[in-house]
């Protein structure tokens, strides 16, 4: 019924394996279907050897299994979460990857302090605030994506397609989740050149001039990156 | 006669090989059978490629080589003393991993400052205090053993499951062999995101509430994590 | 009619792609024929495992396309105002290479603080000047070529074949495409041997005498590294 | 005529870049015959994937070529103070190892602040003096090693086999060239964990009976690391 969301799904938590951004059975990819209102996502604790069509499980939008035998990823309240408050986003992605992780426990915001950050990135990746004990209790999963989206009010999500949760690690998305695993690699390579550039300039600034020449230059109608047709808008 | 047990010990120094945590013939891995109070671990100073079967060899819980042609690692007595000490305990890993050898020279914990920890480790990862003049020269690797023991005072070791030994790097164990490679490849990973976490904001803290959550989501009859029936616990 | 410039171009991506130094499009490699006053780049946003020949783009000095469907690189304009500003220069070399990109955002030359950076950089590697933001209106891409060229106003950029970029990234150069491949992958060393050097010691001095014996040693007419007949001047 | 030897200088220049200590064509090992009086090392700056017996050249003990069609390394001399100076060396090996040259870089000899360390370098590894612009006129390369060795004064070169050239980089040394490169190896992989744990403990000490210890378990007559008959010593 859902073989094409779900080769989706999988084709990124394989896409995730090969990035080296995960290790074990940590990190996970999902896809949406807008129209059935459906997500399929990876498996709970399950390796990324053994995953397969079968394996993936889709979910409707409050997180009721539809298809597979499986127990979907103990994040998915988050990506569903993220789904509903963002009506552009296609594919989720979340990873422990290591330079993105040190930002989300050291609870700080990546600055966007270059062009290789400008050129995904149009503003700083931002960091959720402190859960409340009430939330915490009341739905951690499902608040997780909520106060991640509470810090898009004045971003746009599509322009800035990752956040970082606060303690634990980074959430990305795209218009696909291939595009979601692509800026999960991108968004780890910028937090660990953002950790080098304070490392070696503390008081490092960037020009808000060219954060805007790099990302209208990738993104847009006036985008002159890449060839004409682009797959997708890149 | 311990075939099993052998092969459990060979397939986790393997595994410890393939985990690229270990270079030359550093780091160990153990095995034990609690009915037949016996140990297999790896031969002192043989070469990853060069093991099998009968290169592994068998010590009782003195440490007397019971099976064997070689000299077991130098570190066995350290072993034994965490088999003695932590009666649920099933295998157990010695690794030189980079971040977790410099947080042990450091002479430091690491500090449980996210969820990858939490996941896995509930409490900080204790590192051991100074040994004596006499204990280094009366028993040094017994005395290691003893001294990380002394650490867990007042933590569950099943669930904080590696301790540094001071000057020296990590031990971790688990209910398996497999399971104490896994985590000394979780240990290293925590330790290089604490490192980096603690460079990019000294002042960074930890919410205990959500220690507790993620803790509890992986371990435990009320986990949610992974599959039914799972292997092992989680 | 241009099918040995097309492949030295072709040839210094893939080696670019090999050397680890980009990730998913980013970087890209270009070559200049002098007497026929063109030049082959990389196609724009074009995944490195689908180049081939056919998919190298030659432009003539203004950047108009001389052979080739696809568009250019974005950075086409840097590349030909570092032709044009350097004549002796057979090939150019960008990169997002992380450790550069870092000395890049944190808008500061990379110091020659130890023999492998003097054995191929004989100088400081500079970084540009900020942008105006007249000149990020009326012509980014170029002037990012010219401002790279006004460091060198007392350095010779045979001498020192490489460059950062303020808060973007580096570019490297050589007598060949090859030639400025292999600078890249020494900039990026360079760069990291660097940010570790001011870690340990932020004092740490270099003796211009020992910059000369070994730049020297490798370079010029005196040059004792290497065999004779050397491949160019090395 | 020196096919052995010539072999045991391959193979350990082979070894070397197997190690991925080094890049290009950085690096290179030696070995010694002492009955002959002759040493077999890398040809200067030829490629490893070239290198083959033919290629490897053998010089007597001032240089000059005994024997092959390529001119030696160009720290040949170095190489051969090395030799001079310190009787039991059978081997030589120089690097330019990122971590390593950065502890050279910064002028400060790598403190022995750990049992990794302690198991293969009894002492700190201890890095030379500026060199006065004399000797850098007189003879860089020969100088070079004479530093070196006024470094082993009060300390055993077969007990802490290697030092770092200030602003430069490590040279290694063993009973074998093979054990040279093994020790390159270490000694890099501790001055990785020597940074760290300063950077996590600027106030790190080490405990002068835990480097007896260690370094004694693996050396000497009362060994109990590894197997018996050990390959050498260990």
């Amino acid at each position: 019924m859902f073989e094409d969301l779900k080769q989706a799904a999988l084709d990124a938590n394989l896409a995730l394996k090969d990035s080296g951004l995960v290790i074990l059975t940590w990190g996970n990819a999902s896809a949406i279907d807008r129209k059935r209102g459906v997500v399929a996502i990876k498996p709970s604790g399950v390796a990324y050897d053994k995953l397969d069509l079968d394996s993936i499980v889709v979910v409707d939008m409050e997180g009721n299994v539809i298809e597979g035998a499986l127990r979907p990823s103990s994040d998915t309240q988050t990506h569903l979460s993220i789904y509903r408050r963002f009506p552009e986003v296609g594919g989720v992605v979340h990873t422990h990857s290591t330079y993105a992780v040190a930002w989300a426990q050291a609870g700080k915001a990546i600055p966007n302090i270059g062009t290789t950050h400008s050129d995904t990135f149009h503003a700083d990746v931002p960091c959720t605030r402190e859960m409340t004990a009430e939330e915490i209790a009341g739905g951690y999963e499902l608040y997780t994506g909520d106060l991640l989206a509470e810090c898009f009010g004045g971003i746009n999500p599509m322009h800035t397609p990752g956040a970082l949760v606060r303690h634990h690690g980074p959430f990305t998305w795209g218009r696909t989740a291939a595009e979601a695993v692509e800026n999960a690699v991108i968004l780890e390579e910028v937090a660990h050149m953002a950790y080098l550039t304070f490392a070696i300039n503390p008081g490092a600034t960037m020009n808000p001039l060219i954060i805007d020449k790099h990302y209208y230059r990738k993104h847009g109608k006036n985008a002159s990156y890449g060839q004409i047709p682009t797959p997708g808008e890149e």
